[in-house]
């Protein structure tokens, strides 16, 4: 097995969740993947809304769910004894459980017991499910795209997607390959690379995106920064398991200290952008910065431009804030070869 | 846990080993540790020979044996059927089973069993016994040394182990902290590193090398190479958990091609160097270079000595064959700053 998969259309599990910090997940697989979702189901005291139909168990499986979806964060990462039952009878009803949750729902007896009687999975998306294979190196067809980062959480996710999906509504031929829980809960599949063991790295990214045609662009989620004291392994990894022809980097304007990271300040773009493409000529000699996209966030409207036209004029390759500008800009310049 | 450990003397087990080819590992242990091994055991159809005593599990355990080290590499890595009563014995006899076999001994119920109820312990080398935690990226006291590869199997472990022996004859305070299994096995004590989940690389290399004094040296083996395109994420995850204060280039001469990596060429040792230190800047500024450590096998005498003095030239720093010239000038060069 290559990755771990499961069927949409999914019934997205809100739980209880007060706001959207705890329903994060849940809101990226609605906004990425609404096509994708049937429905959500909320628990009584639940605040948060994802605007899409409220429906129990039994209005999904009527309507075709194939997979419950936990796509939430509840403090501690367990799962509340009062959602048992719940998911028990999302699996009587016919639905795989996909989860993100920090506890393995593989390890709690009275769900495995009901997956083996009705023969639904119980998808824990943080564990690889994956064939441990190791890197060949070898070039493979097709072209590739890696979002990399300054730090963590800076957008690598969300401006793959946002690539990803430009690059559909132009029809060109395009793969999201989510790196990550949350991105394999959006996509409905993929592999949770920081959780491979590290001599398999480079080798399960090559899995996850194997040959294709020449013309057809795997947009594949960074993780990490090869400027974090803690998981620059796992971004080096993927980098040369992708062998990307093109990386795109991701910033937060503003931000100066590495993410929880005492001592560690951000690196400059230059530099960022230097290493990266300096250690992926290993696997691609071809690679190539083809954009940069800013997290703006802190700034203004009026400021956010004057940072991205600044950018852009220092670097000479398309700049944008994927929620402010979109994508556009560095889609065309990937058409445009 | 910080590291996997288990006591002296050892009982190193040969089996049936036919050369020094399978009883590789065996050998480390009884070259690098002859203090730590109280004897061998052999079958009868075994013709290596480390030149222990041969003894008895009944021989061992009255000399006081504490593990039993199943050093060897049979084909595929599994435990013949008839080797199962002697891991038996060795357990009832008092001692500990120490395996680098591929095969879990922790899989396998005959033996479980027969651990519970002696109350020895199965310990798979392989296998991390570590509390998994994320690089802190945070300085710490002591002086640190870390191999590092133009290539995977040049040199690191030897060189380490060569390090850390010359420094105890100097009387200097020094720990050699293994990495990879045969590294465990010599010492009876670390981590094997690639088999860690990715996310903890980095962090488990800081649990590995603690804070010590500040004249103590750790000795740290290193693993794979920066240039490899399979491994070197583990490489770098080793690289910034070990906040090395010295790296030691290790390179076969003649090597062009690395190793079952078709077309990868080894890189320039200039571009290992400056790639490494650049790198590892990240979490100690001042990483330096303190020799390189060159593996002259395919050359003769008078060539190997004519290469090391070329490229002492070049480099400017100790230049050795950890074989032919030992480690000497290395640590003279340790010790003088």
């Amino acid at each position: 097995m290559t990755q771990q998969e499961f069927g949409a259309p999914y019934l997205v599990f809100l739980g209880d969740a007060e706001d959207f910090l705890m329903a994060k997940v849940a809101k990226g697989v609605a906004h990425w993947r609404p096509e994708k979702c049937v429905g959500q189901m909320r628990l009584p005291e639940a605040k948060a809304d994802l605007g899409l139909p409220d429906m129990s168990i039994t209005d999904a499986a009527a309507a075709g769910a194939k997979t419950f979806v936990l796509g939430l964060a509840p403090v501690g990462g367990t799962l509340p004894d009062a959602w048992l039952p719940i998911l028990i009878d999302a699996m009587e009803a016919g639905m795989d459980i996909a989860s993100g949750l920090h506890i393995r729902l593989n390890d709690i007896s009275m769900l495995t017991e009901v997956a083996h009687r009705t023969g639904q999975r119980l998808i824990d998306v943080r564990e690889p499910q994956v064939d441990m294979v190791c890197g060949t190196g070898l070039p493979r067809q097709g072209k590739r795209l890696l979002t990399v980062g300054s730090d963590c959480c800076v957008g690598k996710m969300f401006t793959a997607l946002a690539i990803h999906k430009e690059m559909i509504r132009r029809q060109l031929p395009a793969t999201f390959r989510a790196t990550g829980q949350t991105g394999i809960l959006i996509e409905g599949s993929g592999v949770p690379v920081d959780a491979v063991v590290s001599d398999f790295i480079a080798g399960v990214v090559e899995q996850l995106s194997p040959a294709n045609d020449h013309q057809h662009w795997d947009i594949v989620e960074g993780q990490g920064s090869l400027f974090h004291p803690a998981y620059a392994g796992v971004s080096l990894g993927l980098l040369h398991g992708a062998q990307a022809d093109v990386v795109i980097l991701c910033h937060e304007v503003g931000r100066v200290q590495m993410d929880m990271m005492e001592g560690y300040p951000v690196p400059d773009l230059q530099t960022v952008i230097d290493t990266n493409l300096q250690l992926g000529r290993l696997t691609n000699p071809s690679i190539r910065l083809g954009g940069i996209a800013l997290n703006t966030s802190a700034l203004s409207e009026t400021e956010a431009l004057a940072e991205i036209d600044r950018v852009q004029r220092r670097f000479n390759v398309p700049v944008v804030d994927p929620v402010r500008t979109g994508v556009a800009t560095i889609v065309d310049g990937l058409e445009s070869e």
